[in-house]
């Protein structure tokens, strides 16, 4: 049984200024939890189902608890039934630039959590070495993020910090724009950074100066959402690594 | 102002059953309903917000009126605030097969609407000729999968059917599966069509004939999900067919 005060403590999570004061963030569902265990993050709480009790086997130092349904509910932000809630610690990976021969994301005020988490998903599924968030970027640890990013997010180096920073680096910039040069016709350089924007008005003026690329796509259709635009791209570039 | 019983009417369109027995839909949100207007859809009903109301200049033989926000927001299934509810006739594009030189993507059993909203945005974007649906596809009028198009839905073919029947069909038939050849080596026929299972369950039995074909991703990563996965295969199609 899962206390009260765990109750609270974790409901107060799913707000961005606790998550922000604390440090924290949740892992909700058996699946995602499983892949938090798996992965580096440090672990702080774990309530699990009966049926899922093999979970906690092996931990140490971690409050845990098997809690019944109607306790993982009230925990959850997102749909009931969820067999495991989880509170682990936002990673620090301190200041992170791409060396040579990789390449980050940096996503500039992407503003849907969904959209942030398909972006990490691409990043570790395409070998991007790295994320950076602009800080208009939304919470990475936004629950909905969290679950997008299927467990990409435990895995995948991130950093926030002010992307204007990014142009005094020694870095090849490019932007993901409406017009540009052809993406299968730009080359590269290294280390370089692709930047995308936010859902309606793109990329900032900061980055005026960057190499703008675009998605060739049929003439009539509405643009690609930021997240499918930045898998696009993760993915024509490890097509060219393969190649 | 709108009345209870088109308020009622509408409310109605949130669900599937009343959806198939009345062969209507519901568009929501200014961006979308203008998509609509623009489009070959059927209109029926159209209930806007004051300052959109120039959204009704023009129109004939549609029930149409001014309502508030409350009314509007009492229509809309997803997000308080928006400007415009519209009612459309689902499209009725016949029995659809590729035919020379052209691609279809086929949904076999996509559960969740946002991926099959995806894959509606990703075929347009990528010159996709026709979409079907298998009869275990979530529903493509589902108010979130119409949404997650962005209006591509109002612009692609698409038609439901048994997918068992594709087997019958003289057409090269492709699997997205893990395993498989690398979408980047294979050789695609002409007229193909590439399936894109469930998101847990993959491809069923039923296409064990077709070619498997996978998107390379690195080792340690999750699959991507079938959203994802269409828009990479889409992309690579069409970067093909520009080269």
């Amino acid at each position: 049984m899962s206390s009260q005060a765990a109750i609270k403590r974790i409901r107060g999570l799913h707000r961005k200024k606790e998550r922000i004061s604390s440090g924290l963030a949740i892992a909700q569902g058996g699946k995602l939890v499983r892949e938090l265990l798996e992965s580096d993050m440090s672990l702080i709480e774990l309530h699990v189902r009966a049926d899922q009790q093999e979970l906690l086997q092996g931990l140490t130092g971690v409050d845990m608890d098997i809690a019944n349904q109607e306790e993982l509910d009230k925990m959850a932000t997102m749909q009931t039934g969820v067999s495991a809630v989880a509170v682990f610690e936002q990673p620090d990976y301190g200041a992170l630039l791409p060396e040579e021969g990789e390449v980050y994301l940096a996503c500039d005020a992407v503003a849907d959590p969904g959209n942030l988490g398909t972006i990490i998903r691409s990043a570790e599924n395409f070998g991007i070495t790295g994320v950076v968030l602009g800080l208009e970027t939304v919470d990475l640890f936004n629950p909905k993020c969290v679950q997008a990013t299927m467990g990409s997010l435990f895995r995948v180096p991130t950093f926030r910090m002010d992307l204007f920073e990014l142009n005094a680096v020694d870095v090849s910039i490019y932007k993901a724009e409406l017009e540009g040069q052809s993406l299968y016709d730009v080359e590269m350089g290294s280390p370089a950074i692709v930047v995308v924007g936010n859902e309606t008005h793109g990329v900032t003026e900061e980055f005026k100066e960057a190499t703008a690329i675009t998605i060739p796509i049929t003439g009539d259709a509405e643009s690609l959402n930021v997240g499918m635009a930045a898998t696009v791209i993760a993915a024509e570039l490890y097509r060219r690594e393969l190649s």
